[in-house]
């Protein structure tokens, strides 16, 4: 089943856009930090593909909820829930950031912002992030202050953001680098937009504070966008697969470790910090991971849904990995997934057999990310 | 917007049963803790209602997840979790316990089963309270393991519960009090069976260890129930506020303490026990709450669909509440609600006026829960 009904209530928490994106069509959510996520418009995933690629889409993405961390012990606890040396962040900037427990499962794979030495977000994904900094604040009694701000990003992506997003702006807006974000007036106040997105075809991030402003954001944007044919769009299956962008609980659980999912360069193992799950890391990394995320290409036809993973086996039947996002991609010609491969069957170019509910299997072989 | 399409992915996990309630035709899901919970059958909510009132439903509620904690500092460490005085708890009693944060902000409201001296869980609503667990056992190095064990409630519930249940497992089951559980044979392994669930109609919750056996659990079921007019179900939204089950998310978030979820008699204040919160919420106790869940009956035909939540107001439009569930009941034969009432407006019998999306503004009464 590919789709079905989504019952609505307060504990499905509405975002500062959920108003405009019901207005404007949306057809479908996923639910993201207890929060709608719109995964579908009018047009369909291949259409929005495309026009994604070559135009610019207005993405509400205020399912990214903000943990914010301030006080005077603030920098040492992001230390600590991190493998990653974040010694060297610099306010303006965004850094992607693994988050593991003592036995180095991931626990959440945020992008941090530094908004002062002793200021912080924790932009996340689906788990209860705040819950886990809380916890281990209390019980480490640390200085700091540990909440869920009224902060809402607002996603403007594809090719024509970077004019549409000076043209309300300004030029400046031009000379942010990726993953830097800067301070800039909107609607009369001060917001923060970052060079950012969760796709790979470029664009802003608007994090925007204040959520009574939501469809006033929503407007303006979309009104200064009709000349660069805007619609509403959002995290696209296809483009997302085929740039290699992992989604936290579908490429990976608690159960995986940052190496597995490839973040060896975000691991850091000097001495001078430490961090929880560290000893569990360092175990693991002289060891070697047992498996390691991979794309796979297979063919057989337009794979169906991948609403639960499709197996992953060799000639013989023996399990290897399993797809945990997968389709069809127009440009490609043949469908795209990411999978953890098990030791051995890694290596691209390994041939590979993917089992689909429909019955078929596929052969495939083991491909770099990005595809 | 009731309802709209919901696209599955791993990241919304199925539970040991989803297989199941799919072959029976679920039409709705929600989620819950990362986790698809069916919403509605082929029958209507009302159909349903009088069918649960009279008859026996399977319910997958594998949504209710466990918090398992184990070791020596175990019994220490739920304690601190919250205001409920559980050092009386015994081995075959369930115990429902608010959990708070340090500002005494509900976090979660599960159901504490104490399995040994040394060995809890924790079944818990719709947050990642594993995480606040697990962050708190390491901050204050406490000598515990917390984990998610593979352990998936499956409700039976209804007047002919007992029955069904006494031809499968025994007549001891017969024996068991409300909240209380005892360990059965069920398909050649032991299972905890507890006489509890998320209705007032009577019946039994499995919390079957080994999601392999989901599919079996659940035609053994159906097969033996089919002589008491078994029926696939899910917690009904008109049982459950007429019953005043809350939820949390929906009635109460961290924004609200547990005495304005009425749970004064689950809050300790005795100088022999020591949580996080106290000092909060003894304070909240002396200068005593600002508001108060109540029940709200409301007229004006049947209200649409509550997704978001309903404004209650004074007749000089006075905000005074939210309805947070509200849904038109066939055997009282008008809207009922919940919600979170400002102090001076709650007494029972005050008149209030209710705004839905409909644009109707419907005159009703604060009322007891249940009602």
């Amino acid at each position: 089943m590919a789709q079905s009904g989504l019952n609505m209530s307060r504990r499905i928490r509405r975002s500062p856009f959920t108003d405009k994106v019901e207005e404007y069509g949306v057809r479908g959510f996923s639910v993201v930090n207890h929060m709608l996520l719109p995964k579908a418009f009018e047009t369909s995933v291949e259409d929005d593909y495309w026009h994604l690629r070559e135009h610019v889409q207005i993405w509400d993405v205020g399912v990214q909820r903000q943990v914010q961390i301030t006080g005077l012990d603030a920098a040492r606890l992001v230390q600590m829930m991190t493998p990653r040396d974040v010694r060297q962040a610099k306010i303006g900037q965004c850094l992607y950031v693994p988050m593991i427990d003592e036995d180095a499962g991931m626990l959440n794979d945020p992008v941090l912002i530094k908004l002062a030495d002793d200021k912080f977000w924790l932009s996340i994904a689906d788990s209860d992030i705040l819950l886990w900094v809380k916890g281990l604040a209390l019980g480490l009694k640390l200085n700091v202050d540990v909440e869920e701000p009224d902060v809402s990003p607002l996603a403007i992506q594809g090719p024509k953001a970077i004019a549409l997003m000076a043209d309300l702006f300004g030029e400046a807006i031009r000379d942010l680098g990726y993953f830097q974000y800067g301070i800039f007036d909107v609607l009369g106040t001060r917001q923060l937009i970052a060079r950012s997105g969760y796709s790979k075809q470029g664009g802003f991030e608007i994090y925007l504070h204040g959520g009574h402003l939501g469809s006033d954001l929503w407007d303006m944007i979309y009104q200064a966008g009709k000349q660069y044919n805007i619609m509403p769009g959002c995290p696209n299956l296809i483009e997302r697969i085929e740039g290699g962008l992992m989604s936290y609980g579908n490429e990976f659980t608690r159960d995986n470790n940052p190496l597995e999912c490839g973040f060896e360069e975000l691991c850091y193992f000097g001495d001078d910090i430490d961090y929880i799950g560290k000893i569990a890391l360092r175990r693991i990394a002289e060891e070697g991971p047992q498996k390691l995320i991979r794309g796979i290409k297979f063919g057989g036809g337009k794979a169906p849904p991948c609403g639960k993973p499709f197996l992953v086996t060799t000639r013989d039947n023996i399990h290897i990995g399993q797809i945990t996002s997968g389709i069809y991609s127009p440009r490609l010609k043949c469908n795209v997934g990411m999978s953890m491969m098990a030791k051995g069957h890694w290596d691209f170019g390994t041939v590979v057999f993917v089992h689909t509910p429909d019955g078929i299997v596929r052969e495939g072989t083991v491909s770099p990310l990005p595809f």
